[in-house]
């Protein structure tokens, strides 16, 4: 494939929560972002609204960012519709000649006036959530020493993904065999691989799930992302169905400081923290006893140092865990609580380096 | 729509596990079946193999049943594939005339061969399972006072959706206006309306649940049929989005004597009945605090009466609650279990009669 040159679609949504999907491709894939679409507000920067990306330019038109060759869609809307008014820009886009990639439920490729339009055009859509997953688990043939560590949250949006890639890096530049599995549209466009488990047959979840662990489980180390949470009203089927197919070793609890109620739900309280472990560790030890939440990755986003600092400590005298924020702390302390578990689990392989 | 008269296609697969659905569809069905196709048993009657049906007789050949205008897929199996042999039946079958009905993930509608032979022919195909759900659930605009039960299970294929009928019958007969809210495709069958939320897309199973509920809240009280176990390797990711859709105020608890091990999974032992009960009162209670198994739905096919009184005195102990074989014993038991939660929850209600 050519080299892309990526616009962010965004526009009237260029913030860090609506806009999760563009801030992470920022943060990951810089060098192929060109620009941001938000015809809002023209003029600033990445680094202004989303916190990442620095001097990457917000732009009202396509025509300000000639050399793009690729649009991708930067959010993730809850049900995953294309709002309405974007169409006239993708659209604008075909006939530019630039590819588009889209996370969405609603696939582009399935549209008929945007997809006839691309076909014309010969540009290319890649729906990232777009699978014809059949298959159950069997929960067999799982690596005996590979070991598999999942990011559960208290919510949506919290920072999973984020925690999972960071700590898989960490591990990496460790020296350890680490791999960031993704289950969800972005973490998909940055890895280059995984599965979109949310757009999957409820069936097959587990299934898809278990595939993918047993296809990457040559690495030694499985950072598996976390989707939504078990007390989430509307997403817990891909919580459970994920948790139940990766069978993980040890949980990493991902939560935002100062989120008192569910995203986009603010009738409906958050569970605490502690019963999140509760759940996640009892619905886990359904198949595999010892699995357990060994970590927290604290979001701060909100907090300023000092609070974040009393935070931190507040939650490890309350879970007894080690707390970081991947972002402001470093992953040093998730990653020692994974090699930890490693070393517990797996003792011969204690004395190896990598 | 004309009347129905079905053939039943379960051919060499013809016991009561593997042809749930047929057995089903017999059981409150009776006077549309004409026969039953397993050219393995031709000669014998659906009570000989499945245990309900009487003098419903099994044919060899399509050609046995001259009358009938409808074949039904009688099996449920795991991963929802059409059996490779039963593609020229279908064929059959198509170019006698017959309609098709069929639960399989894999959609009859979707298949090249078979729907072009069905649009030349002129013959329907109903894919009980196909479905459009995208919608998220809200958990808002639940009727007050509609009282919502919810059949939970140690397995699969246990009789969760039998429980539910059986129930709603009960209660019906007893003058309350109570509902069987079907949610797999042999309940959508039966009852002629409902949702196959195994086949929903993970992110809006919960969300096809909810609205199933909105829509049927008209009566007062629902049975809505579960589907799988919280502790299914397979099929957990569905009854948590069912569990978390429908937010019961109490759940009935189905499982079936004497069995070991995960229907199809021998490798894996079942979860103990009381763990069972701790994992779903823990995750209905996270939308729902006062949530709570009343009952056990027991199903004794596999025991003698001694054995099936003693085994209900045991569970009625270790579980403190009311123990039924909705068949063997009738639904009485479960019946007052709901009034008298009912009569909790709802004290204003008491007085009614209906």
């Amino acid at each position: 494939m050519s080299e892309r040159r990526i616009v962010i679609l965004t526009d009237g949504r260029t913030n860090p929560v609506n806009a999760k999907t563009a801030a992470c491709v920022i943060r990951y894939k810089p060098e192929e972002v060109v620009a941001l679409l938000d015809t809002t507000q023209p003029g600033k920067t990445s680094q202004e609204l989303l916190g990442v990306g620095g001097a990457i330019p917000v732009v009202a038109n396509l025509a300000d960012a000639p050399g793009a060759n690729t649009l991708l869609i930067g959010i993730a809307p809850s049900g995953g519709k294309l709002p309405p008014a974007w169409r006239k820009i993708l659209l604008e886009a075909i006939d530019r000649g630039m590819n588009l990639v889209s996370g969405l439920h609603d696939f582009l490729s399935n549209d008929p006036e945007i997809a006839a339009a691309a076909a014309k055009r010969g540009v290319e859509i890649q729906d990232v959530r777009k699978n014809n997953e059949r298959d159950v688990a069997n929960r067999k043939n799982f690596r005996e020493d590979c070991l598999r560590i999942h990011t559960v949250g208290q919510d949506c949006s919290v920072g999973k993904m984020l925690a999972s890639v960071e700590i898989a890096l960490a591990l990496k530049a460790r020296g350890y065999d680490a791999k960031f599995v993704a289950t969800g549209q972005t973490g998909i466009m940055i890895e280059g691989d995984g599965c979109p488990v949310d757009c999957v047959v409820a069936d097959f979840v587990n299934g898809a799930v278990e595939k993918l662990v047993l296809a990457n489980q040559h690495h030694d180390i499985l950072l598996i992302e976390g989707q939504g949470s078990l007390s989430h009203p509307r997403y817990s089927a891909v919580t459970l169905g994920l948790l139940h197919g990766c069978v993980p070793h040890g949980m990493i609890l991902v939560y935002e400081a100062g989120r008192r109620n569910v995203l986009g739900m603010d009738y409906v309280p958050l569970a605490p923290l502690a019963k999140i472990v509760e759940v996640n560790e009892m619905m886990a030890r359904l198949a595999m006893p010892s699995s357990r939440v060994i970590g927290v990755a604290m979001n701060s986003r909100l907090l300023s140092a000092d609070e974040a600092e009393a935070e931190r400590e507040r939650v490890r005298r309350e879970l007894g865990v080690p707390v970081c924020d991947v972002i402001r702390h470093g992953s040093g302390d998730m990653v020692d609580a994974i090699l930890a578990l490693r070393q517990e689990l797996f003792p011969h392989l204690a004395a190896k380096a990598g």
